[in-house]
């Protein structure tokens, strides 16, 4: 049997997660999503593992969710489809690790929502970008929920509304892309990437990528107390002692994390 | 007498609203916001209409409010012509259709608030957005609310203290405008996206509209769970069942709404 | 002993504070951040002072916090450091007049942070902007509350993990910049925005500015309400009848604030 996700060599730092189910176009079924749910979980676990990256096998990056699962069932099945993907999403912003969407031809759909939910994205000039439920009568509110959290509020009505797609040029001027590169160097240019946020101390990462998330959803001072406190509790780390240490030293750091 | 507010046929499910008081720069008097306001909770209520445009006769799209309304009159007259004000851009919000800006000239003070309180706006490349309340001493507040939401903080702050216009082109790098096109095709692009959103079905678009801006409100996981029940209850209506099937069995939907 | 802050001549209205700590790249130290908020605060008092830039001497506009402050010292001195950084963000935040930067060089850490503070920023295209916190082990979680709020996320997430530079033609993209100017204009830019701003009603300047970013943090809803009540607040005062007025006379307004 196939396996739905693919873990590749994490031997340097970077976990990556293929999505292979290129006969289905990579259709995010409940299956598929609970399989990379606990790709990325056990990935997180490991302890070798400071950043993932999720990427796709076959000509399309994600289609979105499986649509045999949206017809002709009961209310609770669906119910379970959208709390698994709302899941995913949850374990990509919550694990202690970056990761990194590297996209390719079409992200559609719960698809496209995939790429808003990773903290960062790389996209091959080929890539497109959309929110088409409006052409199956099924709006696409719940990637608007992580769209909307990354584009212009205009924007991310346009893509919902008309649902068809923008290039990935248009998805870099928009913020819902980081970079964009030949398809060719698509590969190399995200894990230079990831190998760039791989040479950070762990610890540092994850109490920085947590302490962004928690921040942006209060108001200013809020978050500036809140933020305030988390780097106090950074400075007590053994890494940012090391690091601020070495840096007064005019030395390389060594990471205990 | 003119009517301040002309309703162009509607034939093609678009319900065309022109701001029609040239002479005074379509200056958003409390009489030709009441107008407004009317005109589209009526088209809204036209089951023919599916996308709603706002455009307007002579150079200036519009000049903001009405300065006579604003100088000489009592505290409670004031309140008013804002309430008013805030109960025409809550209703562009809140209608089942989406509203679109067909924007030219200048659109200024509350006539970009207009704009940006739209869900979406194409503009022709001689347009320009101002909100220059600071050169009569009246800060551009209620305005701010709307562009504030639309385009980067410090841009919209920029917009705010300075007063100066932005050309068609930043207010569309910024977010404010979706489309900027040559002036002769300003029209004919504006009613192609109308027509593009008016093929979808209705009840999915006034599911979706509602849905959108009442999550962006939200924080995060709160947006999530939210959105995770307007999707269930988008797959029970009727059109995503149609939409769904139809594009199981590769042939078109046919909308009942 | 040289000055922490240099203020210049406020003959036009604006107060130009200099960063005068080139030997030590403007470290924001505790010192120099106490000095710099009661800086803006004495200038803010001075009935004559509309508008303050803040610049710097030296080839580094600033590289952040002190790290000798950062590291072998008691968690309450830490708690001081980052207090005091909040207390001058707070500052800019809410002081009667806006803020602008004038930013060549390197602004890095909590130097980015302060110009992300402003509420205007000019920078000259050599300028670069990081938050490389994840160097030394200390994540820029401070600074990222400030840089979140101008950018959009993912950009705010890309330069935050890797913490590399990002040039003045990106920032300005980004929404971290107002103007980027080569050099040699950098100053008389930065002055003719100043002035542009200073030539308004300094009463209506305080209180859209005020209004501003209290409405930013409020639901949509909220913040109409709250921007009709400013609205009307600012038709009650001198400069607003004056403004409304010389423009309805077409004659040029005579502030009184």
């Amino acid at each position: 049997m196939n396996e739905l996700i693919v873990l590749s060599d994490v031997s340097d730092g970077t976990a990556v997660l293929t999505l292979n189910n290129p006969a289905r176009r990579n259709a995010l079924s409940a299956e598929l999503m609970v399989a990379l749910t606990h790709a990325i979980e056990s990935a997180s676990e490991n302890p070798g593992v400071r950043v993932i990256v999720i990427r796709a096998n076959g000509p399309v990056f994600s289609a979105g969710h499986d649509l045999r699962e949206l017809v002709g069932h009961e209310q609770t099945e669906y119910e379970a489809v959208f709390e698994i993907c709302t899941e995913l999403m949850t374990v990509i912003r919550t694990v202690d690790q970056p990761v990194i969407a590297e996209v390719h031809g079409l992200a559609t759909a719960a698809g496209c929502q995939l790429v808003a939910a990773c903290d960062l994205s790389v996209a091959s000039e080929d890539a497109k970008f959309a929110t088409p439920g409006v052409n199956i009568g099924l709006f696409c509110t719940t990637p608007g929920v992580a769209v909307s959290r990354a584009v212009p509020r205009k924007k991310a009505m346009e893509m919902l509304l008309t649902g068809e797609p923008i290039s990935a040029g248009e998805a870099e001027r928009a913020g819902l892309v980081n970079r964009v590169v030949p398809a060719e160097e698509l590969e190399v240019t995200t894990r230079a990437l990831a190998e760039r946020i791989a040479s950070s101390s762990g610890e540092t990462i994850k109490l920085g990528k947590d302490a962004f998330y928690r921040q942006i959803e209060m108001d200013t001072d809020a978050a500036y107390r809140f933020g305030q406190s988390k780097m106090v509790e950074n400075l007590g780390k053994v890494d940012a002692k090391e690091g601020i240490q070495a840096f007064l030293d005019k030395r390389k750091p060594k990471w205990s994390t």
